[in-house]
């Protein structure tokens, strides 16, 4: 792994988590072109439990942030391993989709996919600010409070 | 501002409202080479209120429908707001995911998505027939009806 | 139809099925350049009647895995379609967007959307390993139980 995005992990004290395998028949990455595609990441592979349940129930506004933010660490840490370890191929985070597993009476989903776009844009700077669609869901695999999927713009090797 | 598009919006009495500030640590449109990626927009900067509550229950289908005919009014104030004015760089309208916050027993989603896709073909004619996915979600940010997002293809500049 | 991924099908004894007209002012199918989106797909198409209702309360998980892979043939006879008939200009599938209608207690969505993902690999083997997000959803269009979208990277033709 090179320099610059690594170090700036390292600044922030962030360790990439081993990856976890798909839960089926799929990838976690997908490169074509300059388009790096990276599959939906629950927020597990941090301290303690994966966080489950929903927003406006059983999981709080900070546990939701914190979970969104264990996703982004997880979309890192498969794109360095797509990008066969070096993440300074990323040119810039095009589009991030966050999904929160939500009470039909809860609103405040930008505030917990945040955690998932400052993480984001924390480690990448100005080329981690990306477009984002975020929504409340019923519920998420293994009963995930928040999955996050990703796309980035990346150099050809 | 140049013509044909602009003219079209003319024709068709539509003002494009002021752009929301995005809710968090991200940005309302990315632009990657032919792609234009416009952030999930709300359907706020209409006349009065923003539409809230849930298809199935205390939203109709006619203000579902006009609430998303906003969205895209929104993504087409964005889209122009990210080509400096040009709307004319649009090649054409690629694909809109379309979100409406509905009870589990509504199943009329697509004639609410109608309304951003209608909007879109009025403005863009053919070129803005899109692919489209549309599903009916728990909730959504700051207790929208509807939220929808799109992709663009782009002429350089 | 030309030779290879067309062969695939008749080993796999799967019939394409006639398309469905989109439900609204969309198209099924869009190219830009390399890229070939297709519009979320529902369960409709296959034998008996299109598979309704939520997981985890009265759809069984191999309905709805039964129903994903349907909505995965339904995909793949949209592309042939797109494709004037030649599934052969097909690089890989680059993303799957899956869709189930599920109660909030249920968490089985990757084994739902396996029966889109396992089709995708049968038909087109490596090439057909794709990244993916799966989330459960307060409801479908037309009560559907499963809604599948996709993204595939193609040859110019």
């Amino acid at each position: 792994m090179s320099a610059q995005y690594a170090e700036r992990l390292q600044e922030l004290n962030i360790t990439l988590p081993k990856l976890a395998a798909p839960l089926a028949n799929y990838v976690p990455a997908v490169i074509s072109g300059h388009i790096l595609i990276i599959s939906g990441q629950l927020p597990a592979g941090g301290v303690g439990e994966m966080t489950k349940g929903h927003l406006g129930k059983d999981v709080t506004l900070e546990e939701g942030n914190a979970a969104a933010r264990q996703c982004a660490i997880n979309i890192i840490a498969q794109a360095r391993a797509a990008l066969d370890g070096d993440l300074n191929r990323i040119v810039r985070c095009l589009r991030v989709g966050g999904f929160v597993a939500s009470t039909p009476d809860f609103t405040d989903h930008p505030k917990v996919i945040n955690g998932a776009s400052d993480l984001i844009v924390e480690v990448f700077g100005d080329a981690g600010r990306h477009a984002r669609a975020a929504v409340g869901v019923a519920a998420l695999p293994l009963g995930a409070a928040v999955e996050v999927e990703a796309m980035f713009e990346i150099k050809l090797s």
